[in-house]
């Protein structure tokens, strides 16, 4: 089994994809089960019955109980078996475990780790979000065939975009600029300016942006596992101040990514923009992300393959490398530290 | 590969099934060839030629030899390679096992033990076939992607059918009636009534039983391989007496469980039936057993596959525990004792 | 990973499926690359990114270089990683391996061992190739899903035709004569006359041969990887000199085995004749081979899955066993000899 960094906040769901029916989903290799209680609140339990491992989602949700649907045996939401069918003793190892959660940002949130550390504080503030003159476009969801930090990689590196998302999000000019890497304590942040560019091919279909612009990427990743991608276009030639940023065309890109397995990844995603999309854009506006994520999904599974097939993870370092070197340095400090405070 | 109770008779197919041609299937992990000489004597042979593994079952059968399908060597039905083409001289090593078989109660037993032990009598007998009053309905064949033992536990737990099978046999008041398990020497049973309870889904289906009934279900298992369960319906509110108990409506359902590997199992049922069914409604009896077992099914695959991911068989035990405890105590004994004979 | 003979020349592709585009194919074991440069030389790089493992064959072909589909790394003819985009070194550690080449006989022949060996002169001559009166059929490709050593038995082989290939080549009568067997040096021949049959199903069809035949075979394989068998076929009761031989219908059909893996092989055939087929006959022709290695393919595709599952390559040997048995003997000479010659 991979090893993760358990003491964080993943994104488990979508709020929308969590209510009155029971909800499988394997996360950090756990089989969790979720549900919201009558009053709405959302619930994690392990989905594997105490009793004979049968998957606690294939039985049924009664009020706030979880009902097996092999010998009727319940569980509340603190995992604790409340009721065996035909005898009035519960046995002391009748639970099954359940996990912290928080519902924040339209997503829950779930903690695998140790919980007496879960603090909801700990969840990644999302700036901007409900500000005025701010949209929000979250939902988004795609299953990866590959590990997280290869995911993590490729966030960290605009190098790629030249050659993967040519159709997309590319900048033909953009494969030989330099980026510039910044460490805090918390992420690392690579970022670049193209000047005096075509705009990209999303831009141009969707926002009808003509005339050549200087364009702002940041990279910015928050381990163990949230990116923002912060992109700020302005016409070419303008001085780059607050001011103009300001008042250029904005986006913020996260995406949350929540280990399935070692190899395995559920890629959520959700974007902050500072300007419209006309109603009937809107469509086009959401595929064109999804399909410059499923781009890296294709490169992305091929690398996990080969990984798998030779037990390497990379055999040659290039100048672009250096973002994605320290966030994999920060997140094997973090798993060592975590695995320190495990060990009394 | 799991360890077997291998000095022991397991139904290996019906009779319908083996004829004049090579039927292929895998028992107790070994490949298996079947077919019939030509003056109907049942053959089992193993499935792999002794000179380059070929499956003999791609060969062809000429009268009572197999001729393998790659160079013509030719086995007779004790296993002997009796012509090789090309050279007169049979090698010592050309010879394939042959199995023990018998015939009885429409079905090919097998045995994959030691032959010397092979005795037809240790075939359980099955009351009241062919008794007057008494239909018997075979030919049931399932498979489950799940050990034989996960059935056998099954098998020996009423508590279980108020929540699988709900929409045939269960009763709802059911689960909280405990069962009362006795043992013997080869067989472990758990038995209870129901008292004053609706007719179950399907005898409401089938036999238009009307008006409160008694109940009663007796879980029988005789290890390694054989379940009988004896089902009893009464008018509510009569005497449990041997007369009217007799003119109840009965049934004795049979499996024969069959590993097919360590967690694969062939699923044979007959059942016997001291009551009529109109043959207008016989395609609708059968299919309501056929679904009930097929509800297990489901239920027991899942539970192979949490047992298969986690090297954990059980995590808690409960009171309907008891018999198949019982049953897996007895299992445990015939493996060891099989084991002690086999070292001298 | 299965222990190959890598000092040999493979066939890798026919010239036809080798172009102006990238193809991969798993060869030995290692995933392989092959394309033309714009003058038309073949090239074979190890189909694997120096930088993140990413498939080269998912890049693009710049003229003469491939350029890889994640980074735009670009690589040469000899496997040398030629541009980094964003820097200008290019780190010692980016490179691939690449493998020499020869194209000879429209097929592409790879060497995946010492390349200071690799010796063009070391491939098989193929006899009659372009002489007068002699037509090459060539292109044939299946996947067999058996490794190449089993096929290599089944080549040595002519008994199994009777039993295998019934409606194909196989002659009723011929599973009782016996073969006679050879030696080289660098091959194992096993040779029969079949005197005084019937025409082969295939010879029937195509060539229209009337009257009873004399018939020889040869079976000759050169390890690690090529088999050719002579046939020709006579009117019946005619000398068999040199003179009649002949005149005679004769083919020389070549295979040449390239493993995928250890249990997979690429199976590329060829076929000389001295006769005419024609033209509209000339699809079922080379149906009836194809046909022919298939019903192979479907046994020893057989033989692998019981292999794999028993771990025992064969049990008992008979008379037929000899030139096959001669041949692996010579394969692990060959084997042995490059191991030595690798450890200095």
């Amino acid at each position: 089994m991979a090893q993760f960094i358990r003491n964080a906040w993943y994104v488990a769901a979508w709020s929308k994809d969590v209510g009155r029916h029971l909800l499988s989903r394997r996360i950090l290799d756990e089989p969790v089960l979720m549900y919201r209680k009558n009053d709405g609140t959302p619930v994690a339990l392990l989905d594997r019955c105490a009793h004979k491992l049968v998957p606690l989602s294939m039985g049924r949700l009664i009020d706030d109980v979880v009902q097996c649907g092999y010998h009727g045996m319940e569980y509340d939401c603190s995992g604790q078996c409340v009721r065996v069918p035909g005898q009035a003793k519960i046995p002391k190892t009748a639970k099954v475990r359940s996990f912290p959660l928080v519902e924040r940002y339209n997503a829950i949130w779930i903690w695998t780790g140790d919980p007496a550390l879960a603090d909801p504080d700990r969840i990644m503030v999302i700036e901007h979000y409900g500000a005025p003159g701010w949209k929000v476009l979250d939902g988004g969801y795609q299953y990866h065939e590959t590990g997280y930090i290869n995911i993590a990689d490729n966030l960290m590196d605009p190098a790629h975009t030249t050659f993967v998302h040519g159709r997309t999000i590319g900048m033909a000019a953009a494969g030989e600029v330099p980026v510039e890497v910044e460490e805090s304590d918390i992420h690392v942040c690579a970022h670049r300016w193209n000047n005096d560019i075509e705009p990209i091919p999303s831009d141009r279909k969707i926002t009808q942006f003509s005339g050549r612009v200087d364009r702002r990427q940041s990279y910015n990743y928050f381990p163990p596992a949230i990116s923002r991608v912060d992109a700020v276009t302005i016409p070419a030639g303008q001085p780059h101040t607050d001011e103009v940023i300001a008042r250029g065309i904005r986006t913020a890109g996260y995406k949350f990514l929540t280990p399935e397995s070692g190899n395995r990844t559920h890629f959520f995603w959700l974007q902050l923009r500072n300007f419209d999309v006309p109603d009937y854009k809107m469509d086009d506006y959401i595929r064109a992300q999804d399909s410059t994520f499923q781009e890296d999904n294709v490169v992305l599974s091929a690398i996990q393959r080969e990984q798998d097939a030779t037990g390497v993870v990379q055999q040659t370092w290039i100048a672009i490398d250096e973002a994605p070197t320290k966030m994999r340095r920060m997140m094997q400090r973090m798993l060592d530290a975590e695995r320190a405070q495990a060990q009394p």
